[in-house]
């Protein structure tokens, strides 16, 4: 009987969800690679916020109130949310997409795919019957949108988000819109409107490249907001994380700064990856290529020591995170370049 | 309309539970007490376990499921888990709190109170028809018992637990076994024998003196903890608190060292506890105190800038967790004296 407690990233992986970041999977594929591994496997941001000292009494003291209220004060600011809407904090918007489906009206979901899997498989879980659409105009009563999404980078306009919670309120559903990639680009945001039937998500560790301190937000209509708030019960997020989230959120120089810098990465990659196949899309922290040659492509960089982001319902998509310093950015290259000479006879 | 996001401990102290460790709440009572306080207010060893030095990746990638592994493996030796038995880690014990009334069989649920309002709390939000029972005769289908108990130190043997946990297991409930306060005592301990209808509840933050971390343990029938592990979603648990965890729990000769410190702190604390009241017991991390003028004396020590914990459903007791310094233990010495001296005429 295997340990329940072995549960985890590795197992999900096993029932049908291939997660970018674990570099564990990467050594037992590639065993003969030569180190140190280089992950492009995520979006996490590459050049993380500076850590800041840390007093010992956060990690020493149970997580205080005025703690959460100040991260909560910060994130409201940051992400623009209206004075009327909820908001609450979690260990990781991972646990919110867990908590969600519990909270949500009965009903029908449509998912507009492809996407980040972890939603269709949190609705699923939880009962619900999932379609995972390609147009929003095949909504169920609710709606999941990942927006921009990942890992394509395609984009619904306000209007259009508008125009889908009408629908799904309509419906007497809700919509959920994942905006763990809108940091870099708030206009991108629904906020700060806020329809009533609308749910967002926000990730703090990927754009502050801190996915190890977990810590994500869930912002909507104040009774579905405070309900997260029970079901997680009090500190459930780390002092470390509310005191570190709180500074980053409110240093809008550092985000403005990394946005210009993450951009100007992702068209140095874009550069690197076009004779490789086409760009589909991406946002300013991964970018998806489309080849015939994906496999061949993932296995030779992977024998590189390079881990990037292959997916089992489109074989033929790679999705590229950043380099994160000039070593690794010279690397792919090579391996890249590695790949079109070793490649090219067997052609 | 008050945002939902401010729910947190703060709310819940609103709602009915008081609970140790806000200081905020302290100073709004006692806005003129000199500086800084002293938190005397939870079970939280106050020597806290050394913080290691944390590679900056803890905090950049997400926690890998090698890093989740190598933490409960050191759990699973820590606590004596037994090989059959399934352990899921999670940010802190209180969201198994909260999972556990979903998870849960149906049927009336007994606490064996007094004990942390937490557990009962959770059963009724989650529907439960919830009784807190003096004596564990009362059981119904599931019980749940903190052993040792917070705030009093009951004791049940583990004759007594495995008895209870057949009783549960023919009306079959779950006994649920919060071991909170049991890592400088596992002779307390139902492990390593851990029948099947029994979930343990285990903390690191309290004896390990890092209650800002968030991270504790459920124990149980596979089955069981692997439901934990799902709804609780993948990463749960941060980079830092995964491997600092591993590794504190691995560290039998600090665990041996802090129980015979914090023992004799303990006993230091009655020493100056004895003439203000009843000992009525407590563990070696706190001290429960007896006294009619428990009212008083929570006021006066809060003037002093030392506080307590007190009860709304038992206001003539106090709990003391244990100075953490000279200076700490000097000001609560002076404050009690203090109270002597100003309490006696009005006596």
């Amino acid at each position: 009987m295997r340990s329940a407690g072995a549960i985890g990233a590795g197992d999900l992986a096993e029932d049908g969800i291939w997660h970018g970041g674990d570099l564990a999977t990467a050594r037992a594929l590639f065993p003969d690679a030569p180190g140190p591994w280089i992950d492009l496997s995520t979006g996490i941001n590459p050049i993380p916020y500076p850590l800041p000292e840390l007093p010992l009494s956060l990690w020493t003291r149970l997580p205080g109130a005025d703690d959460e209220a100040a991260l909560l004060a910060a994130a409201r600011a940051a992400y623009r949310v209206p004075g009327d809407a909820g908001i609450v904090a979690a260990p990781g918007t991972q646990i919110l997409i867990e908590l969600l489906p519990r909270l949500a009206p009965a009903g029908p979901v449509a998912i507009l795919g492809p996407t980040y899997a972890e939603h269709a498989h949190a609705w699923r879980k939880a009962g619900y019957v999932v379609t995972e659409a390609a147009r929003p105009e095949e909504a169920a009563a609710t709606l999941v949108v990942v927006n921009p999404n990942n890992p394509d980078g395609r984009l619904l306009s306000r209007a259009e988000i508008a125009e889908l919670a009408a629908r799904c309120a309509a419906r007497g559903g809700l919509l959920v819109v994942d905006e763990a990639f809108a940091d870099f680009t708030p206009e991108t945001s629904i906020m700060p409107d806020l329809p009533a039937s609308v749910v967002v998500l926000r990730s703090f560790g990927k754009t502050y490249g801190l996915a190890g301190l977990r810590l994500g937000f869930a912002i909507g209509a104040p009774d579905l907001t405070a309900q997260l708030a029970v079901a997680l019960g009090p500190w459930s997020v780390a002092g470390p994380a509310l005191h570190l989230g709180a500074q980053a959120l409110a240093d809008a120089a550092w985000l403005a700064d990394a946005g210009e810098a993450r951009a100007r990465d992702a068209a140095r990659l874009d550069e690197l990856l076009a004779p490789r196949g086409r760009i589909v899309g991406g946002t300013s922290l991964f970018r998806l290529l489309e080849t015939p040659a994906a496999p061949a492509l993932f296995a030779r960089l992977g024998r590189h020591g390079i881990y990037v982001r292959r997916f089992q319902n489109a074989p033929d998509r790679l999705r590229f995170g950043l380099p994160g310093d000039e070593a690794a950015w010279s690397r792919l290259q090579q391996a890249l370049a590695a790949d079109v000479r070793q490649a090219s006879p067997s052609a």
